[in-house]
């Protein structure tokens, strides 16, 4: 276990200005994390999502596991050669894409379930996430978790935890048995109640990861409860460890969670609003597939400074849109993931300065005209 | 009228070495344009056309003119700005459009034809394709002229060719009329008639255009008509202008085209194969989602310097169109525009030093392996 996080300096509000020591390069912290599920972020290239200020991504397991397999990816060098991406990467454990699944069997062993309609049944354990994840390379790993549904009832939350437990147990053994420079993190999971979470992050980081991370959310909680959740959770949570908020989420998620000491996210939401032509400004969203961008001659944003808005205009986007030319979702993903690490960077810097409540206020009130947009 | 260009050698086989001199850009020639339909090379960023080497495009009028709308571009500032491309553009007349069109009514004011299915009948003539192209502010803009299909009777080929003549008389009066920097290229019809092909390239020439282009090919006609038609046609077009082979075509019918004076070529097959996961390479082309390529550690073409063949592996292109993800054909586009900008550059190189045919035997036969290749 080698504990790649640094904390730099804590807002008086609460957020944590911090870094990430990894191998393939540092990453500033709060940092999001654009989402490559197949080994690449849709249309964009690994240049571009490095040009956005992305400093590390996240590709997902089961995708991977699946097409092209992991065995195969770890044959032609890994997964940083093969996607052509030098900077850090994390790979989730898998856990959460299996449990969306519609058919599957859990047991202590892990989950069984079809990888194709049809087709033979697969398993995910402990022991196999963290050899696909070796296999992988990716550079930090994600222990393999039981991940519920919302809403959940206590007692079905309070026995899966005890699996949780033992699976992240075995993760961790899997892990170590192996050695290697990856690093793994933890998950507390306890769904939506306080004690569940508290009891989980504590025998989570009895454990000891190399960070700790926060699941079972967004999946449907709402931003209120997921304050909750990462409120109660954070201050159980080592101070010096990274601490990542899995799969969360819109801007005003992001602000809600770094305020309560988050390090790290990752969502689809930019890339995935993209290519349905909803592009963040710091106005508020837009819909450019609306007819009144038809004519605008102004960039996405005036104040962004991606390659979309320094090159062409709004109504340029909405013309790529209508006549569906896949550059359109490429420039529109480009905006969003750089509007995501323009929103982290004037974090970070306002943490710096003990300045993240003024910043979060100022964000959320430009943010209001969000709604003027919209409509 | 002003001649942008200018012959810096001829090569003892007949190809020509020389220069567009342009304002926004010079390019050297043997030149060929990649494809931007719509405003965009699909998927491609102008940042990446730019990069595989490309120093002009087309883009089309017929497209344009249905969306977003000439007059729209006009008032956004003209079609560089509103695509983000600095350098030079070239549009075609949206003749080729008008007459691959099932229903459309040809008379000598134009042609009439539905832009929407069921919609009010639009019209194209000399007069509105000038002035669209000139709303559309390209660097050069082509005459419009009436294109036949292949094959085609020598009866309707003459008669066909009288009232190209007329149009292009108009084209040239309409665009004399307006002034400005824009170009007018002349295009030189007469189907697979030698003396059709003679007749018009003589009177196109006494009308006196900035450059001369020869169309009616890439109709199906195959290399070999396509090869007479330009040994016929060329030596009746003055040395000092730029000849330009309209959407031709294939590596080999470039260098046929070279071969026999041609200076300028657009056309779609690099984009359009790339997307159906055909790639280029100097021994052939490859199928892209063909299994054997689901391991390949290989760059896609090991002696290309792209963005991809520099990046990624095979496996991860095989991958990216196993899972559809756009990625993939953006990728692939850039490779087979890079692969034309390089046999481009090669060319040029040889004719400087007066090996243009050594070069394309050499040529010729790396490509011959293709065959071995594609099976």
């Amino acid at each position: 276990m080698a504990n790649p996080f640094r904390l730099l300096t804590k807002d008086p509000a609460g957020a944590r200005r911090g870094e990430l020591r990894l191998p393939r390069g540092s990453v500033p912290t709060p940092t999001f994390m654009p989402v490559g599920t197949q080994a690449a972020v849709k249309g964009v290239t690994a240049a571009q999502v490095r040009e956005t200020g992305a400093g590390i991504v996240l590709a997902n397991t089961y995708h991977l596991a699946l097409q092209p397999g992991a065995g195969r990816i770890q044959k032609l060098g890994g997964l940083h050669r093969f996607m052509g991406w030098s900077g850090p990467i994390l790979t989730d454990s898998g856990g959460f894409q299996v449990f969306s699944l519609p058919k599957k069997q859990v047991s202590d062993a892990g989950v069984t379930f079809e990888f194709e309609k049809g087709g033979a049944p697969a398993q995910l354990s402990p022991e196999r996430s963290s050899e696909i994840q070796a296999q992988l390379g990716s550079d930090i790993a994600m222990a393999f978790d039981e991940c519920l549904e919302y809403p959940c009832s206590e007692a079905r939350a309070a026995e899966s935890l005890e699996r949780t437990l033992r699976w992240e147990r075995r993760s961790r053994e899997a892990h170590a048995a192996r050695g290697g420079a990856q690093l793994l993190f933890g998950i507390v999971q306890g769904s939506t109640y306080p004690h569940l979470r508290r009891r989980c992050a504590r025998e989570i980081v009895a454990l000891g990861f190399d960070g700790y991370a926060i699941g079972g959310v967004s999946v449907g909680e709402g931003l209120e409860l997921l304050t909750r959740i990462v409120a109660v959770t954070a201050p159980e949570l080592p101070e010096d460890h990274a601490r990542y908020l899995m799969g969360v989420g819109l801007p005003e998620d992001l602000l809600a969670a770094v305020e309560r000491g988050i390090d790290m996210f990752d969502c689809v939401i930019p890339t995935r609003y993209a290519r349905g032509g909803t592009l963040f400004t710091v106005r508020g969203r837009i819909r450019i597939e609306h007819r009144k961008y038809r004519r605008d001659g102004y960039p996405i944003d005036t104040s962004c400074d991606c390659h979309a808005c320094t090159t062409v205009p709004r109504a340029y986007l909405h013309h790529l849109f209508t006549v569906r030319d896949p550059l359109g979702e490429t420039l529109a993903s480009i905006h969003n993931l750089r509007f995501y690490q323009r929103l982290m960077e004037r974090v970070r810097e306002a943490i710096e300065r003990g300045g993240f409540a003024a910043l979060r206020d100022q964000i959320l009130a430009e943010m209001t005209s969000t709604a003027a947009e919209e409509r």
